[in-house]
């Protein structure tokens, strides 16, 4: 068992930290938040008073924030985590942010001797928190070898994607294809709706055939076509539009300095942020099919 | 076993008319081309002069034709189909056409007694050879038992879609949904690649994951990733990319006569436009991907 | 002066007729509407029972309508254009339609000895009221020369634009960059009040910049930045979505036909559509900046 | 008379420079390039070894540079412009930048007792030159005043967009407006020359019609249709299509941070990047009609 350092203990922080508790490794913590960290206390870690504080004498160091600035301040501060670690010690995020920004904290990182891991994850917030979630791994071979057992404790496929950033590309590329889909079943649909089709119909003959995808046979965004799918639930629950709209940005943002053109993804942004704007961004993604009901058919 | 008219014996039409034949039908066969004809009169087939001579004493018509302007000229023609055919017998068109032009071709039949049955198939050439092909059947609940039996000699699923035209309707959302799917998979991989992630492992990730789809899982766009895809062997031999442009100009008619908007699918067009303007149009549709690959990178 | 004969009298084709007998032609109208035709009796006008009567011994025949069908039907129903006009006669089709069936009709019109030129307007309402339309006229050199003196009497510029149908042409062409243009006005005025500067100062930059634009300088559609615009009276009496929706559907389609991209004027029609599906069609095509600004800003 | 710092001397810093020298002013002037110093110590301004000696003991500080990660570094580094001005200079940065750095950069400045006032150009290297370039000023009204006779050594238009940040808000909203309706043009001519109608005469209407802008009547896409056209000379000696991009990129940024939706934005963005990754980058932007064009009738 491992003593390990966790900071940021959020929807998805504090299930994953939870679980590291009862795998049975040692957590010192740290949160912005008194309360998240007092929650995480009572189930058996030792609160920390600063990324440096958490991160000193431990084994591992795992990070869940936001977004790539937070990272980079959890590291980087005066009371950072790189002021803190041990040399040797594997610094392991698994934050969705951009692959260049991991370059780079991987490089300040590689300065001081530590090794700087990307392992952003998929399975949503109920995937954390029955430790069955997706952890795409970006590092040599040897690094993954190491975090593997780690992350065992949060996840069921721990998936080795390649050199460091690649686990953020795999998450990236992923939602990618993840937001244009919906946004095209969500086109399907609704056309179909408006031809005068039946929508279970029409899903059924989708699902068994070459329009099949996860947002068709699993996430329908229809209303009552998937039971367990949150268009049947009143679009809570699931994966946020804001999130989406995040994820569908860091891909945009990655093409661009890739040189890359995306035509239906920055659509598809688009579509997003229209919705977003229009103040459906904590929505599950789903809802994006209101852009193109009527509203009499949809009421 | 039935005595049949078949009128349209292309890519398609032969061998679902060769089938008919193999489950023990009496065929009365027309097309344009001569040998086309042969080659059914040489499987066993009866040739007809005409449309109308194809469909005179018969118990069922069916017909495959390229575009809804032959269906018209087959069926009104002074040699077509609704001057031989007597009162009560059933026309099932398996030609993919706009719903519209179904509705129309319907209220004609049925004005002198006929059923008009629309029952478009997914399942290409291949299918069609193998008999397994899905026919989506837009008629009434008994159009759907009459016509059942003889499209079962064609095909695996024959699935009752709703009332007239909504056959079409199924096809013609489906291939909505598998154009942008395809195109969107497309820009993943090809982002992936130029971020550096191996394509296997993208795909992978992507097929045990929200990304997965029928376009990554079994028809990916990546040369190599799926051993079978027409990807794998310069694109040929799948679903062509002009196919693909005649389906989504379907989809974008359809919506604008139902005054829908459809945002991807409308883009999804201009891709597959933009490739078939570039002299691609021959190619699978995945071949979408070369608008996003590097040359350098593709070769 | 001529006599001739006038097809169509609706919010176009009423003030043009009333134009030519202004100009001292001899009309002979006809048009569905009893009232509308009332209307221009008592202007001066003959009434006709039919196209056919009103294409009967006269030196010109004038129409404008909807759209192609209705052109269709007018010339070549049993009582229709073709039936009751003089060999040699020529046909100035007004209406805004395609090019492809621009040139069918003039093959039919040939067929018996007529000329067919197509010469669609621009200058809305007000301008055929005001006798100010721009005529783009499609036919050989010589028709140009025997029509001007006509329409010259209904308009300012008469310009040849080329063969037989290049008058649709240019008309959908222009309409397309159009169409574009506004919408593209419109996210950059939306973009610069969120981004907090002034619209009038920002419309005042792009007017002497290189965004300069009809859509910004004349018809800007931000409310009260140009006074005479649609936007600055509640986007009533300029140019109808509705409007623009329809010439833009001719635009993809021609460029269907002639398998030619249209990345942003097919973006840009789903952007109209959306507004027409949401209820508003009838406002000026400038109201597309709502889809863009925040109800409480645009409030 | 003025003396006055000067960081930046690139293609159009250097020029900008040398009208401040003919007009009168004292420069001291500095670049990463010893040759672009050294010609313009030729011209008359004396060299300084760092931003922060040629910030030293001036009026004035102009900075020219290509992007904001350049502007932050010439600000704050060691020997940056800030370690070296005095209290109560005023800063004015010419460079097309987001308006959040400006903000970041007027919040530094201002601690220290300066002001940065933004003021973007247009009018590329020709203006540069010529002294003609248009100054889109963001800052306070008495800032505009102070900095006006600077600016007015180097340019003819010196406008007050508003507050800090509304000159490069102004700037990017017009080159958004910019790269959608060249784009909008480039569909426009190549769609009517693929329907058979003279570019010149399509052009012609345009240009005193609705469709009228910037990009059709001055810069129009297609080759001979404007003499003075980049693209009559091979669509060289414009505006580049990598400076084209780099605004969509400001434009579609700063959208997302302001959460509006940017559709045809983001859509040409992609167009404009296909085009570069094809490399085309160094090409005027108008050579987007490229994209659009037949290579048999653009050859």
């Amino acid at each position: 068992m491992m003593k390990i350092g966790f900071v940021g203990l959020g929807n998805m922080g504090a299930p994953m930290a939870r679980n590291l508790l009862k795998a049975g490794h040692a957590l010192q913590v740290f949160d912005v938040s008194a309360s998240a960290l007092q929650t995480l206390v009572e189930a058996g870690a030792q609160a920390a008073a600063s990324p440096k504080a958490a991160a000193t004498d431990v084994e591992y160091v795992m990070t869940m924030l936001p977004a790539a600035a937070h990272v980079r301040s959890v590291l980087t501060g005066d009371d950072g985590v790189l002021a803190g670690i041990a040399r040797g010690v594997t610094i392991v995020d698994s934050s969705t942010i951009d692959p260049a920004s991991v370059k780079a904290f991987a490089a300040l990182a590689q300065q001081q001797g530590n090794a700087f891991v990307d392992a952003p994850v998929s399975g949503g917030t109920g995937g954390a928190v029955a430790g069955t979630l997706t952890f795409m791994v970006g590092g040599s071979a040897s690094d993954y070898e190491r975090v593997k057992p780690v992350l065992s404790g949060m996840g069921r496929n721990i998936v080795h994607c390649g050199d460091t950033g690649t686990g953020q590309v795999a998450k990236i590329c992923n939602n990618l294809v993840l937001g244009i889909t919906m946004a095209g079943v969500a086109e399907g649909m609704a056309l179909g709706e408006a031809l005068g089709i039946d929508p279970q119909v029409l899903a059924g003959i989708m699902n068994t055939s070459t329009g099949r995808c996860w947002s068709s046979d699993t996430c329908n965004p229809f209303p009552g076509v998937i039971g367990s799918a949150p268009a049947s639930r009143g679009y809570t629950g699931g994966f946020g539009t804001d999130l989406m709209l995040k994820d569908l940005g860091l891909a945009t943002d990655a093409a661009k300095l890739a040189r890359q053109p995306v035509f239906l993804g920055a659509l598809a942004q688009q579509l997003y942020q229209a919705m977003s704007t229009d103040g459906a961004g904590k929505l599950d993604f789903s809802a994006v099919i209101k852009l193109y009901r009527r509203e009499a058919d949809a009421a």
